[in-house]
């Protein structure tokens, strides 16, 4: 697609982190997606990536409409430069595109001793409390947290009680979702994953106002300001699709997508040893609360991730029929032997 | 008790904000726990908060075992003053205590043109997810975002579905409450308020892993770890009780109840004014989403406890009998004049 090698092994290399982490709805399966935006010229493979306004711990990153890996991960190692010198760098990200699991720049950071964060908007299917308004995205959290003897703390996770991606399974396989996850054109709830079809809309983390929704819609609303506002990208409902299929949206409040990234050097707040000593601490503590009955252990986030890696590493990915048919279609329009 | 009149002006000030803000629970019916405390010299009223460590961008305070309020508002002073040199500020306070509520402070950066950042740990109620050890604090996160013509964004809110006195509300009546917001001693779902008496424990935002509790477990997890692993204060289940009903606890991993405050300039990421008007667009932009059948309009954050504010204002505060009470028997002790 005209990407330098350099680009190409970052967004492979992303596309890996997400299928050995398990969570392959961020994987393979996106390549079309993206060579489908290529092809509509709507990604630009040969990107100018630049930092656009900065102060000793901040910058504002101007992604050049990249493929959004190669504009995340250049972001990230800005705001790890940035924390080397500042004690914290934060950066925001505009004008780029979709960037695979958030998860992978947080842990970034970690190799450095640095805590990482990794926020980015996404294109709206959510409405806020009250609302049947399509106006956030699944708009994720990624935090990630050295620890010494003990694995790193690692938490991705989306805004809403559930992916997206659950809502496309539970529909090909003609099943119904659980209540609390959708709702219906008027705002009445709703158990069909197809409802998105229908102007239905996903909920927010909480699911309704008596069990928290509100929460839910804050910590969205928080991801795309510090995403999009603080960068000047577009927010809310104005947030470009990240598939061809859809039509560019004709109002534009912003470039592209946003992101924001954080890094943390954790010896800005404490001799490293000792901070990582009192994390795995906190680590053992946890692990060790009882079990609720029925369950074998209370786990610490990341731990899901960090089993699946150890897991698939062994036993090598699954390439489903359907992904590698495309990717057969792909090579072939692009002149590449596929192996 | 003993504090000079600008410490006693913070905390007035504090008390004060969460009765105009109409979260009584964290207003005048605390002062007796304040005080109850401080008989029992486990507060100090004459502290020395002070910064024992710091880089260009971060500190960390010891607040010197203070009233909460007092060395929270101390420490997010730094946090404006470090962001005004770097850009951005950030802080974590170890050795304080309950400090009232948490938007108080993120709202000290409104009018420094910056977005503010207030988080706590608090006295364990709360289970992580396949748990029924109560492991966690209701843990608050607040952030607060200047616009320009718009009123600002804050957000503050508890990481369970709701508030612990919500539960004391109901176990008053007489009421059940909703599933969701608690689980009895094995991990059951109940719907009995006073389930927390007999080895219950309330339940993170997301309410079961169905509906995304592991995501409430990991916010609430991440603000206790940025609370308290970063500054060096008490985690999880050793976070000391803001109550002197309840004993001191016998393990102690750290000083006192930890905090953590950021503030980031907004013009360290663009110009002020174009960040102001482009949020008065996103807030504008999501006041106009369609709301729900039955709804007469979606809010943004924010808006609840101002339009509170304004009433409040207008109306005063009204004391609670038993409040009074307990405010006339203090006076008496402390041979003030009950006015």
């Amino acid at each position: 697609m005209g990407c330098n090698e350099e680009d190409s092994k970052i967004i492979a290399d992303v596309f890996l982190a997400a299928e050995i982490r398990d969570h392959a709805s961020h994987g393979m399966i996106r390549i079309k997606d993206y060579y489908e935006l290529w092809k509509a010229r709507r990604i630009n493979t040969k990107p100018d990536i630049r930092i656009v306004y900065e102060t000793p711990s901040t910058a504002v990153v101007d992604g050049d409409n990249a493929v959004g890996m190669v504009a995340a991960r250049r972001s990230m190692e800005i705001a790890i430069e940035k924390a080397r010198i500042a004690g914290t760098g934060w950066v925001a990200t505009r004008n780029s595109n979709h960037f695979g699991i958030a998860g992978y720049y947080s842990m970034m950071a970690l190799k450095h001793d640095m805590i990482g964060i990794c926020l980015t908007n996404a294109n709206p299917l959510v409405a806020p409390t009250f609302s049947v308004s399509r106006m956030m995205g699944t708009n994720p959290i990624a935090i990630s947290i050295p620890a010494l003897i003990q694995p790193p703390f690692v938490a991705d996770f989306a805004t809403t009680p559930i992916a997206r991606g659950k809502l496309a399974v539970a529909e090909k396989k003609g099943e119904k979702v659980a209540f609390g996850f959708v709702q219906d054109k008027s705002g009445k709830p709703s158990d069909d994953p197809t409802i998105l079809k229908s102007g239905g809309s996903m909920l927010t983390l909480g699911g309704d106002r008596l069990h928290g929704s509100h929460k839910g819609y804050c910590l969205s609303a928080i991801v795309d300001i510090f995403s999009a506002v603080f960068s000047g990208a577009n927010f809310g409902p104005f947030v470009p699709p990240s598939v061809a299929y859809l039509p560019v949206l004709e109002k534009k409040v912003g470039d592209g997508t946003g992101h924001f990234f954080g890094a943390m050097r954790i010896d800005a707040f404490q001799p490293a040893d000792g901070f990582k000593t009192k994390m795995d601490q906190w680590i053992e503590t946890f692990r060790a609360a009882k079990p609720s009955e029925g369950q074998e252990r209370v786990l610490i986030p990341g731990d899901p991730e960090r089993e699946a890696e150890e897991r698939i590493m062994k036993e090598g990915i699954k390439l489903v029929p359907a992904i590698k048919d495309d990717l057969v279609v792909i090579a072939k329009e692009l002149g590449i032997e596929f192996r």
